[in-house]
């Protein structure tokens, strides 16, 4: 029976593990907290540190297969593993890439991948002569996560904001729609695309309002995404889950924003929404078994429940009842011990042949539940 | 946050433990089993023997509520819980009068559920006085559990094969289906209905071939089944959830055949097809959150995969990689090491909203997939 190793407690190996559990395998993870979200799920746990060579290194050698649940991990424990056998999902070449914003960008144009235009800053004075393309984003090229690491720079003003590191300036887009498209990618090169996801953004907060899927967009829009996504899994040639997320503009244009080399908070619906779940899919590629259908049961819509503004500690559900009432509503919750602002503590999904239900339902979702300490 | 314990570490702790990841509780789990199928997805697992009093008394002293997955528990030990406020799910009464045949047919008989007709052979001598109730089904009080424990007496000559123990004799019902309908009841006693499941026979092996849900029945008959299940678990008085099994007659007469006190076989497929599966369903009760909805996303088709006469010995599984290339295929493997002949290894969920294509699908399934052991 095949080994396989996660590196990374969080959520996403939380919902791994879950998967897992419908097929014959043994998994081990890696996590420094034993309390964390995945720690429970797997066969083998073993505490340690996923950005330390050691650590990574020695767990590799436990294993078969090794996936990841984050991008920080130690890359050159992974290298090494590579070499002596251990199959990594996704390769460290492929992880090592994305992982660098300014080495994830020159992939992009030298494929010939739709991006917006960009320049490499070595620090923060390098803004300066750059002035011609603002309004614009600085991406620090290393260390970023979960918009940590990006800046807008709209006018010469903001420069101060900036990254004093190396990081790419990216000329911004005038967005219509945000999409992200989660593409599976086999051993042998065989592809598997989800339907694309809207993620709709809150104008005001600048937080990831819901997500919709299927995206509705007009064919030839989503002929473009659709092969723009395949063609960025196809040239990081590498097995795996991907999700490419992509602007579309006012002209009708995709732009690749970023791509994440793992299942991501934009295919959590499939869980419930699609014949094979994202979770699912990523044990088949693992295993070596047929790649699953992605198709629409129903469609569907996320809501991600972050912690509240205001509230730091002792995490409590405040209208989760009112949430389990609703008919067509699958909760779940993360179980992180401490909330605080911003932190993604949980996800509810909610399936409806009308578009209009969803939406309605995901502004009630949102109205009735929230995520407090019980202390402020 | 509930601190919850599960007797019994088999494929149903596997999948409540599954859907116990989607809500913040803490899960305990006892089985003598280190291996088997469910300790490794809880928090805390115990290696203990669920039929002893101090092993299932002191498990319980450490969580707020206990639940099981199999009847073969010490009951003493739950009602000195019980007595000590742990609630237990189902309560202690309802398991002892479910575990006991004779205790079951009497508490159908009192509450005017219709069931087959009965009498009571204290050993094997006393079925020479009942010729008249042939042919038969002499089912013994205790003890028995998937098929053991149950024998059919057509005429005289098969007295012989009859239990020496006190046991129940019912009158064989002329059968045109069997039904199983699953209710969810919370502490406030709401009930939730499942939709009924056609249990479909082999005639030639007498095993289960595959259940459809949701059944086909007359609208009068299907009103039938409804009222005997409610009342079946009203009269239990006891929360949890409930799989009642019955017989439709030729006359369509409904007789109850047996009441399970706990998520049951013939509930596997809601964890695709239903809004809220039986699992979640499960932990809503015990969590205290409202009732889930029992409604189909889609109709749906169960295969089981039992293990192959004439295998024993380490698991593997032939044709499985032809399985999961279907589209509308959900597989379930319970990763026991051991197959044995007709040992429950694994189910398969079909969805489709076209019966024709349950019944061929399921047929093509049973067709495709083996499990075998690498020695006969």
């Amino acid at each position: 029976m095949l080994k396989v190793g996660i590196l990374g407690g969080g959520q996403l190996g939380r919902m791994l593990l879950q998967a897992a559990a419908n097929y014959p395998v043994e998994t081990f993870l890696m996590e420094n907290d034993p309390e964390c979200p995945a720690a429970h799920l797997c066969h083998h746990f073993t505490k340690g540190d996923i950005k330390n060579f050691d650590d990574v290194y020695g767990f590799g050698k436990l294993v078969n297969a090794i996936t990841i649940e984050i991008e920080s991990v130690n890359e050159e424990a992974l290298e090494k593993l590579d070499r002596e056998g251990v199959k990594i999902y996704p390769r460290p070449s492929a992880l090592k890439l994305i992982k660098n914003k300014i080495l994830q960008k020159q992939f992009y144009k030298e494929h010939e991948i739709p991006t917006s235009a960009f320049v490499i800053t070595e620090n923060i004075n390098a803004l300066q002569s750059h002035e011609n393309f603002f309004p614009a984003v600085h991406k620090i090229a290393s260390g970023g996560y979960d918009g940590r690491g990006v800046q807008i720079i709209k006018t010469k003003a903001d420069i101060r904001l900036g990254f004093d590191a190396p990081a790419v300036l990216e000329k911004m887009v005038n967005i219509d729609k945000e999409i992200s498209l989660i593409v599976a990618i086999n051993e042998k090169g065989d592809t598997a695309l989800y339907p694309p996801v809207d993620m709709v953004f809150d104008p005001h907060l600048n937080l990831l309002d819901y997500q919709l899927s299927p995206a509705a967009l007009p064919e030839k829009t989503l002929w473009k995404i659709e092969a723009i996504a395949r063609k960025v899994v196809k040239e990081l040639k590498s097995p795996g889950i991907f999700a490419v997320e992509m602007f579309v503009d006012r002209n009708g244009d995709v732009h690749v924003n970023e791509t994440a080399p793992r299942v991501h908070n934009s295919g959590h619906h499939s869980i419930e929404a699609n014949f094979c779940s994202q979770f699912d899919m990523m044990w088949r590629v693992i295993l070596g078994y047929p790649l699953g259908n992605t198709k629409h049961i129903m469609p569907a819509a996320i809501v991600n429940l972050l912690g509240a503004e205001g509230y730091s500690g002792d995490a409590h559900y405040e209208g989760l009842n009112d949430v389990l009432k609703m008919e067509n509503v699958f909760v779940h919750i993360y179980r992180k011990k401490q909330t605080k602002p911003g932190r993604k503590m949980g996800h509810i999904t909610i399936l409806s042949k009308d578009k209009q239900d969803l939406v309605f339902t995901a502004n009630k979702i949102k109205q009735a539940i929230k995520v407090i300490s019980s202390r402020k």
